[in-house]
This record gives structure tokens, sequence and C-alpha cells, in this order.
């Protein structure tokens, strides 16, 4: 009765997954939310459609660990502890140290929490809850997987800045990108429905949710991608700018009289993307809804988000001097038919077509019409299930 | 004896080159640099080879044209300077309100320099250059043609940030671009060596000097370009970063121990690029050198030059949904055969196969091979004779 945890702690919330293992059967999963802020929420969902919600204040991530080990127990999810034989924890960022997934030890917690100034908000959370679960589940196998290790493989050339070199060496300022664990999980699915070797493979990934990145997966390995020393650059998304002129920060601090850069940066991550340019919502599906009735802005929003991933893909055919594979997954790449029409129908000059009822779907396909020489996927990615491999392998 | 002037005035320095029309021939040509900092120097060549030196005070760009108009005299350049009878003046911001080059006023003036918050360096001299040679030559035609004409035909697709989009609207914070003179001049010629309309042609200008940027060209007109709300974005350049993650400038700037974010931008415009990465020169010949010489950060710095251009390439294919031709021009791209092969070699998928032999020139001349899709073309640029002819064309 082997069961495995794939935890992802952010700065105020804690989602799980609880999987029977080997057999990747969730049999639970839910959420703590406004973990420190007050009227906390703690929700799970279990066995056939059970659900149990209740608020309270929840005043740090050890509390929150301890209210699902007390409710896992009360609803016969687990009869001891005991059961729960490995730990996943989603680290968002690894640096250059952690190159792959990593069994947990003091050293581990210790260096992620170092690694806090690449992820302010999440790493720190991250050691904490590492900590909280090695304290109460001392005999579990606890592996630290990082969103960043795929990428680890990037050449200098993807990685490095143009900017003094110092300040890569000195402080390590280069590209990391983010999404791995759902780009790698996404491309290496996509070779076995190809039926080919990864290894000769060349596969763009689209993971667009309300965060989004692309990657070019050549051979199995990430060669490049679109987020950069953080989240906030690539394309557009729900709130983030993508790419941007710097410039622009002095001039709109100065027109907008905002003295503290970070404040600025703030507006880039949270103000910005689709709810920005729309200014209906930072959500896809409400940004659609009002293109069709007649909103500009949000017909433009749609626009750009469209072009934008359109340039990545443009590049990641140079960067990879070629592309077998286009993979969409995530929230709008997995579930939005329309924008992958919108993406893919302008570049047809690259030879990835596709096919309209094939496209029609949210569930794993092949989208690509029989004459596209470029094979395009729709895959739902599953970081959760990732995870909870990554502890299997490691146990 | 009709004789023009294109005037290109930055913040501290008057280039000029004195043009007999319509002949187009250069009869004069010359720099003041170190206006207002002192031990100025005032050269001018022309005639047969003749050439001119000195070094003296000059205050401000006022006594820099008087003492150009004393020389061409005292030399014999013009007998009177009532021969004289256009003036092109290049202006870098034209914003949204110049879509073409204009006839000079006293209204064009002062929107000029209303203009300098998108080019602080710039637009302030050439507007006082251009009141100057409004009082000291009344009679000839002045035209002001604007580095940004070019590019706003964009589409807002291509221009529009994803911010709050009341940016736009309120402070005009947008994609502007420049050197646009240059991809216009370099787009014209190749659509005539091409001999097709240029209407029917899609070409990618690669404008490649100490600054850089490349442009998308649609049926004669620009439809993106790598440049942003400044000169900053884009390529890797000289000593600017060109797209970078913003979220490197609170990072650095507590590195750093920098309080002012314009100083941070500061290095990202004159300690970056090439010059940053290689750690040796701004100029590609001295990394090129050194690279030779086995130093791996300048073949680094030369490996991520040519990789910002190919996804520029990669991207403009995109944005267009194909390509029929390739330019190459300016410092770099008209004289580096290396970095045209650099860049080139690695993306054969688009079909623009480079011709080593003919790739052996810095002339103008087809450098593709007979069996590429794409032609590649080597142009130099002439920005001066663009100007002055604008001037021609608006007499």
């Amino acid at each position: 009765m082997a069961k495995t945890f794939a935890i992802n702690a952010g700065s105020s919330s804690l989602k799980f997954q609880l999987f029977q293992m080997p057999e990747e059967e969730v049999i639970a999963k839910g959420l703590v939310e406004r973990i420190g802020i007050g009227n906390s929420i703690f929700s799970i969902e279990y066995g056939d459609d059970q659900e149990f919600e209740m608020t309270e204040d929840i005043d740090d991530h050890g509390r929150a660990v301890e209210l699902l080990f007390d409710k896992l127990q009360e609803f016969g999810i687990v009869d001891d502890l005991e059961e729960i034989t490995g730990v996943g924890h989603r680290v968002v960022a690894g640096g250059e140290d952690f190159k792959e997934s990593t069994v947990v030890t003091d050293a581990v917690i210790e260096r992620v929490d170092e690694l806090s100034e690449f992820a302010p908000l999440h790493n720190p959370a991250e050691a904490q809850v590492m900590r909280v679960f090695q304290e109460k589940l001392s005999n579990a196998t606890m592996v630290a997987v990082f969103d960043t290790s795929f990428h680890t493989t990037m050449p200098a050339v993807n990685y490095v800045y143009s900017l003094p070199y110092e300040y890569y060496e000195d402080f390590q300022a280069r590209k990391y990108g983010a999404h791995g664990t759902s780009h790698q999980f996404v491309a290496n699915r996509a070779a076995e429905l190809v039926g080919k070797p990864i290894e000769e493979l060349k596969i763009i990934t689209c993971h667009l949710g309300n965060g989004g990145s692309i990657t070019a997966v050549d051979g199995g390995k990430s060669v490049d991608t679109s987020m950069g020393f953080t989240p906030l650059a690539g394309i557009t998304m729900g709130t983030r700018t993508g790419d941007i002129d710097p410039s622009l920060i002095p001039f709109l601090m100065d027109k907008l009289g905002i003295d503290d850069v970070n404040e600025m940066i703030n507006i880039f991550n949270k103000k910005s993307g689709l709810l920005g340019i729309s200014g209906v919502s930072s959500d896809m599906r409400d940004v659609e809804g009002a293109a069709g009735e007649g909103n500009e802005r949000a017909q433009l929003a749609l626009d750009i988000f469209a072009n934008r991933v359109q340039k990545y893909i443009g590049q990641y055919i140079a960067v990879m001097n070629g592309v077998d594979v286009i993979v969409f997954t995530a929230g709008i790449g997995e579930n939005s038919s329309t924008t992958r029409h919108r993406i893919m129908d302008p570049i047809s000059v690259f030879g990835a077509l596709l096919d309209p009822e094939r496209n029609d779907t949210r569930k794993e396909a092949l989208i690509s019409s029989d004459d596209s020489d470029v094979l395009i996927y729709n895959i739902p990615t599953n970081e959760e299930v990732a995870i909870a491999r990554e502890v299997e392998r490691l146990k």
C-alpha cells in the first residue's frame, strides 16, 4: 500500500496530491490557501467524489501540513501515516546546482533556502514545507523535483545574457527557465506517441497556462526556453508582460511617479499580459468571451498572445534547425482549440498544419493533418504524476 | 549647382555629408566630435582626397555649424552658401507623429524637441541643429528624416507591449524601432536587384552595426522590427544587451549596490553586448581577433551574437509566414563574411543558403547559392544618400 505525495508549496498555499503507487492512482488531492493571511481555506477531494472544505486561520505551512495529516486519518484515506513512503516536493528555483531531482537531506533544504533570491515567493515556503515533512514522515523517501532541472542542459549560448560576463560568474545572473517538469513530461509522452526514440526528435513544447513558456527540446534535452532569469520573460501570460524593452522601466516609473523599481516589476508580473492589454481578465476564457462580443482590446490581447507564441516557435525552429513535433499543453494549451488555431494557422510556412476536426479536443490526441510535415499533439500535462514518478525512481 | 546636406546630430557630435544633386556625388563629408566637452575635433574630407582636422573648444552645435560653413567657403567647397539648396536632418525619434519625412517648420522643430523623452540624447541636439540651419540657410529646403518613420506601418499586434493598455494610450509606450532609413534603403535596393516589385516580396533586413536591428519588410512595409521602445531592445549589440529579462534590473541593482535605475539602464546600453560578454571590445573585428587566438569569452560573444540574429530571422519568418529575401547591411553586416556565415550556416532549414565564394565580399552582391530557395544579398547601406533623396523628393 505504498502512497506517495506530490507537494507544491507557494508563498501562501500548499497543493497536494496523494498517489497509490505504482498504479499512479490519485487517492486524494486538495489545496490549502491563504496560509498566514487569515480565513485560510483547506479543501480536499477523495474516495468516490467525496469533498470537504473548511475555513480557519492557518498561521504557517507547518500547521497546514498537520491539518492535512489529521484529515487524511479522520477520513480514512490512510490508516497510518507510515503508509506514505514517498514525498515529492516541487521546487521552483534550483539554480545551477540541481541538474536533476534529488533526495532531500538537510544540506539540500539549506541550499533550496539559499536559492530564494531566484524565487523569493516560492523557495522559502518550499524549504519550510520540506522541513515539516522531514520531521513528521521521517521514514518516507523525500525528493526535491526542480522546475529548472530540465533546462540545465541548455548550452551557454542560450543561457548567457549579453551583460557584463562577471554578472554571470559572480551572481549567477543567467537564464534558468521554468515549467521544466511539464516540458519534460509532455516531450517524453510525445516521443512515445510518435513511436521514435526521443533522441531522434526535435520537439517544441508549448506550455500555455496562466503562466506560459515554450521550450526547444532537441534529442530529449532542453536547449532553450522562453522564460528567463525569472518567469517574467518570454511570451505574453495571464498577468505577465513576457519580453519587453527594459528601458520602459525608468520611463514608466517617471510617468507613474513610482520610486521603487520592484513596484514596477510587480506591475509587469501582476497587472500586465492578457489582463493589462484587454482590461477584462487574465483568464483566456474571459478574454475570448469579450472578444467574441466585439471588445477590441480583448481581440488585440488574443492576437498578441498568439503572435508571441508564433515568434517563439519560429525562434526555436532556428535554434534546432528544424522541428519534428509541436506539443500544446497546460490550461490554455490543452483546452483552447481556438488558441491553438490562432497560433498555428498564420505560420503554415513551417509545415505544421492543424486538422480542424482533430484539433477540436481537450484530450491527448494527434491534432495535425495527414499532410502536415510536422506532427502536432495535444498532451495534457501532469506535473504531479511526474513528481511522483521521480520519487519512485529515486526510492 | 544644387547641393544638399545630410546632417546627423548626436548629443555631442555632428556628422555631415554634402552632396552634389541629383548626381548624388559626395563633395565633402566630416564630423565634429566632443561638442561642449572641450578639445573638440573638427574633421573634413573633400575634393581629391583632401583632408583637414583641427582641435578647439566648440561650445555648442551652433558654433559647430558656423565653423563648418566657414571651412566650406575657405576651402572653396562652396563659393556661396546659397548653393546649398537642401538640408536633410536625421531625427532619431519621430514618435507616432511623423509617418514620413517632413519639411521642417517651427512647429516640426518644436515637436521634435517635445519627443526628446523618447531619445533624450539625440532629439534635443537635432532640434537645436535644425534651428541653426534654419537661421543660416533660410532659403534651403529643410527636411526631417525620421529613424522611426519606416516602422510606423507596423500593426498593433507587433508594436503594443503586453502592459496595461493605458500606458500606450496615455504615454505612447510602444515599440518604435530605429534604423528605419537604412532598412527601407536596403529593402528597396534588394527589390531592384531581384527585379520584382517590392509589393510582392517578403524581406528580412539585418542592419548589423555597432547598434543593430532586424526588420520584417512585407510588401515594402515594415511589419516588425527588433528594436523596441528604445534602441536597447532586440539583438546583442556592440555595447547593448538587446532583449533581457527585466527582473534582472532589481536583482543586479541589489547585487551591485546601485540605487538609480537609470544607472543600470546605462550599463545595459554601454557596458554590455559584445563588450560585456567578451571583456575584450565592442568592435566585432577585435572580438573575432581575440576568439581566433583562443579567447573563450570572445568566442561565446560571437556565438551569442549569431544566435540572437538567427532567432529574429526565425521570428520574422513566422511573422510574415515566409521569406523571399534576406539582406545584410551596415558595418558588420556588410563587411564580415564570417559573421554572415556564422548566422546562416546553422539555420539551413529555412532554405536560405550562402554560397561561400559569393559571400567572400564587402560589396553589393547576391551571396546565396544557386540552390537556395531564399535570395541572400549583401547591400551596403547609405543613410546619407537616402536622406539627400528625401530632400530632393520633397523640394
